[in-house]
């Protein structure tokens, strides 16, 4: 019989505490000590603080697994704003019944998304909900980081004339999840993209100047861009034409029903640079290993407000509006 | 009909928006960028980090709320580690149909507890699971703070010699749980004791040269204990007929078969102290509001190193041990 995770795992307890050794200090590293919070000194003058929810389902799935989406997630939030990850803090919410084995791989998974960064688990949690009062695993991952980047990075920093890049191709982590949920075999391989994109944005930020960086996560590039657009005042135009996406994607999406372009990212960068950095801005994403498909796709214009529209491939233009509903259930 | 949550509430689209404008900003201040991470000074030199996911069945109980308990959490770890809670960060999960109303009223508690203690939640995020997959509302708080204590507050610091005082009645927050989700008649009135205990704290280590600190939550006192026993390589004895608990306590545990050193606390403070510093500690105690009734309640010997003993009312002694199932399903 597997291993189980059971209420009195919750309780802080005998089981509470095995858990804590035999597998979150087995992979966190156990040079923290067992206390209610981490001291450390400061990592720098400017810090970043960032915190997100996960409750992906499936928790493993081509190309990742909850624990490096939710390092990944909070990773990819400090570095868009142009900050280092430092110390990451996990709290887990598991439901009774979960294999302690799939446990294991999660925290691993963590751990190791986490070496890859140079970034520290230094506190953590755990509670236990009856079975049925859950789903499997959700995690909840904080960040704090220190800022290194020379420019102020923000949604709010766009201006007209800048240009809007993105790091590679749109859609695949959310058609990753939704194909290996819904079971239907579509031919092709639907791998998420789930990555650190920290490399990438401080080559970035250290090779030309940006205005704002986003991670086109939950509500995909059209929800990102919308956000920069509203918290900048401007309005921002995409070429159809030049956003990247997989034919796989492209032709799943056709058939499923869905806009590739509302469809969640979770190893992907927009930057908004000056007109003048674009050219090297866009080689030095293509000079990196996530960025090998990096394209212009649009520019900034002073008006209207808060809109962004798409050029489409037959000469047309649309709003590209926030979604009213929604494409899918939780899947980042 | 009552507004609820709905799966368009986590799409990241117009719902996700409202949400935030409408309740998470309108309560939380809107003073805070709208981007995937905070940037501010580093609030000093030496900071504590500290995160906790909370589960607590039913969400509104007498005394409190899930919202109040998630701060007061994070407050007290950051506390009890000698530190000032500074920036708290925000994670929910949210079970598809739950009243908006009721998010409302937990928000709210959440920025009134925080404004209590002067600190600032300046990160959020917002996921929602679909009916069943959830239990209403989970909440995930992280706290950074910064470290005031002069003295190395940590588990690990207690020594042979020390006392061991205790802030106030032990068990009220579980109780008040239990009884009000088993809806017993018990006769006499059970409230948490939810509270920050950070002026509590503070005044302590204002005051006296204190070795260790700690919230007893999850497990209660006894646990809390034995935690501080083996960090520290020490034995702790404690006094049973000095710990404080209420006679109506005290009753409904005879009655329902609990023991009221394992039932969690949410408002209380464990403190060691050199012995000479005891009498002072007590009296800054008893001066706090939250530590009226505090008391000495053991003593720190050097052996058998990791063991909590109780010498009981009736003169025996016997191992206050951890426990090793669990006395109840999650409550705080």
């Amino acid at each position: 019989m597997t291993d189980c995770i059971r209420l009195a795992h919750g309780s802080g307890g005998r089981l509470t505490h095995r858990l804590i050794r035999d597998i979150f200090r087995r992979h966190f590293g156990d040079d923290v000590p067992l206390d209610d919070s981490f001291i450390a000194r400061s990592p720098g003058e400017r810090i970043a603080v960032t915190t997100d929810a996960y409750v992906v389902d499936p928790i493993f799935f081509p190309g990742g697994d909850i624990g490096r989406l939710a390092v990944s997630g909070t990773v990819n939030d400090l570095a868009v704003q142009g900050a280092m990850p430092v110390y990451i803090a996990v709290a887990f919410v598991l439901e009774e019944g979960l294999p302690l084995n799939e446990l294991e791989q999660v925290v691993q998974s963590m751990a190791a998304t986490c070496a890859g960064v140079g970034a520290r688990i230094v506190a953590g949690d755990t509670k236990v909900v009856p079975r049925g009062k859950g789903d499997r695993l959700f995690v909840a991952t904080s960040g704090l980081g220190v800022v290194l980047s020379p420019w102020p990075l923000s949604g709010a920093n766009a201006r007209a004339g800048d240009l809007v890049l993105v790091s590679g191709p749109v859609g695949e982590h959310e058609m990753a999840i939704l194909v290996s949920r819904s079971g239907i075999e579509l031919g092709g391989e639907f791998r998420s993209d789930v990555a650190p994109v920290l490399d990438l944005a401080r080559a970035l930020w250290e090779s030309c100047e940006v205005h704002a960086m986003r991670d086109p996560t939950r509500g995909g590039l059209a929800t990102a861009l919308n956000e920069i657009a509203r918290q900048s005042q401007v309005a921002i135009e995409v070429d159809e034409g030049q956003v990247p996406v997989r034919s796989e994607i492209l032709g799943a999406c056709e058939l499923l029903g869905f806009d590739p372009l509302y469809l969640a990212c979770e190893g992907r960068l927009i930057a908004v640079v000056p007109e003048a950095e674009a050219e090297r801005a866009l080689s030095v994403m293509r000079s990196q290993p996530l960025g090998r498909d990096a394209a212009v796709i649009g520019r900034v214009l002073p008006e209207p407000k808060g809109r962004v529209y798409l050029r489409t491939s037959v000469g047309g233009r649309r709003i590209l509006d926030l979604l009213s509903g929604e494409q899918l259930p939780r899947i980042c």
